[in-house]
């Protein structure tokens, strides 16, 4: 039997066509790239052109997704779908009108702040969150208008939980986990899942080794982890957000970490010194392919339940995300 | 009768909601409003942004055009409909790739070259005229692809021969004169004109005294010029493209002039000390109600060929050049 369509809610870059063939042999029917970190808006415009020369340069095997007629497109056609997100509010600089600006340029889908706290909100590194900011509410509204998905992903706590509170329509923490599975400043209070279950929202957990802990071992690991969410927050708000980056090398790290900000020693997510950041399962996309089967045959997932945590919950999410609100 | 409805092929700024109205009572289906004379690609997306915001409030007199469609919604409810256009590459700082973004974000017309040489090619007011350059060659192409007209109104005319002969489709000069009626270097030489008449382009007459010479005075005398160049080009090929900016002060000259290239005196196309830049008949829109009359009663052109340098001819042009080529 062939195995239901997989969403990544989250992955990094580099992408080369060896990175597209791996979505493709991993069953990966859409998969959410990060075009910035810290880039500004003239940095993002740059790589989302380069996105449009890669697409175009591999259009047999993936297209570049506005909506979900897209992504039933390239379900059709055997292709993935790559819908292309901000880490950052970044490319904003500082501009509300620059929300539909690059919702115009294809960006469907902005995480609130990177690691560091922002004129938005808090990072979840931060000392202390000042919650989501006046100019945030104002973003957030902004995106609810021209349809991108607002994420949370490495937000404070008091900023994830203004967002969802804010936000007119479900958000989503596109790669994190339970921090009452694994304790780390990245993962998520379960009271905030919980909100964010409450709205509808979407969590999708993630495989990088150094937010999974124990979890991060094998495959059974990492679907018991799903399973305990499933738990936690329902079938309905649980899906993959991986956060994978096969191609990042030292100076790909370096950006993600450092950015302009520092030149100081900073190790992100990965903050113990020992920890790495694959899993041995999924070095690539192509490990994702065996997720449905094994949430049905080991952890008593029904085919239904294991086709909405492997995409089906983002599907339901961007239905809703990407189109505008209110307009 | 109504007088048909008209096109103005380039204003210039600022705009508010008085301007709106003077837009109406002239009887202005369409304008085109630049966004952007020396602006980078940030400030050219806060010019953008503005432009979102005014036309939203002042939703009952104008809306944003980003086809022909749009226009043909504006007629039918009584509004004006935007054109967003640029009087210069700048916006795209040297990338290909950002013809699309800013296509995207609803740019349709771009002047390859304002009043100084850039890397697409060369301007009127320098003394060499080094042609259409590789990039420039691109550019043209890429504006072709997405659909965004080519302007030549500052260019040199080495640059416009070029780009007339490298575009697939037609282009416009969208505000300048015929040179042999005045004879200034904005203007364009017959032999451009008649190559642009051949490739089916268009050329928007403009009212600015400066360039104007001896047809700056009256209504009477501009509809002269008007008659004289539907000779040159014929009637298929000749519109209005006023250069109004009835707003504008000091500052905005200023900028106009100077940018940020020079610290010394520039005056544009007011070369001559003396002359103003506007014409007594066309101070705001309002007097652009009673160009298609003045063609009919006193200069023998047919109703038809009146309502096509009026507004028609642009409207052909437009429904070309905005739509993506090739693609």
């Amino acid at each position: 039997m062939t195995p239901p369509p997989v969403v990544d809610g989250l992955q990094c870059g580099p992408y080369d066509r060896e990175v597209f063939e791996q979505l493709r042999a991993g069953g990966v029917l859409c998969a959410t790239a990060t075009v910035a970190f810290w880039e500004d808006a003239v940095e993002t415009m740059d790589a989302l052109a380069a996105w449009h020369d890669l697409a175009t340069d591999h259009a047999d095997l993936v297209l570049l997704a506005r909506d979900t007629a897209d992504i039933g497109r390239a379900r059709a056609e055997g292709r993935t779908a790559i819908v292309l997100g901000a880490q950052n509010a970044s490319p904003l600089q500082g501009r509300l009108g620059f929300v539909r600006h690059f919702h115009a340029m294809g960006l469907r889908v902005m995480q609130l702040t990177y690691n560091n706290t922002n004129e938005l909100g808090g990072s979840c590194y931060e000392e202390h969150d000042p919650g989501l900011t006046r100019f945030g509410r104002e973003v957030v509204r902004e995106m609810n208008a021209a349809g991108m998905l607002v994420d949370l992903s490495h937000s404070g706590e008091r900023t994830r939980r203004d967002a969802i509170d804010h936000s007119a329509v479900p958000v989503a923490v596109t790669h994190a986990n339970p921090r009452s599975l694994y304790g780390h400043p990245r993962n998520v209070d379960d009271a905030t899942l919980k909100a964010l279950a409450a709205r509808d929202g979407v969590l999708g957990l993630a495989t990088y080794r150094s937010i999974s802990g124990r979890y991060a071992g094998t495959l059974d690991d990492w679907c018991a982890m799903v399973a305990r969410t499933v738990d936690l927050m329902g079938v309905r708000h649980v899906a993959v957000g991986t956060d994978l980056s096969p191609k990042a090398g030292p100076a790909e790290f370096a950006w993600m970490r450092k950015g302009r900000w520092t030149r100081g020693a900073q190790r992100g997510a990965d903050l113990s010194p020992g920890d790495g950041d694959t899993t041995e399962w999924l070095t690539d996309a192509r490990g994702l392919a065996r997720v449905a089967d094994r949430l049905t045959g080991r952890f008593g997932f029904t085919a239904a339940e294991a086709e909405a945590v492997v995409g089906g919950n983002w599907l339901r999410l961007y239905g809703t995300a990407f189109i505008p609100y209110g307009g």
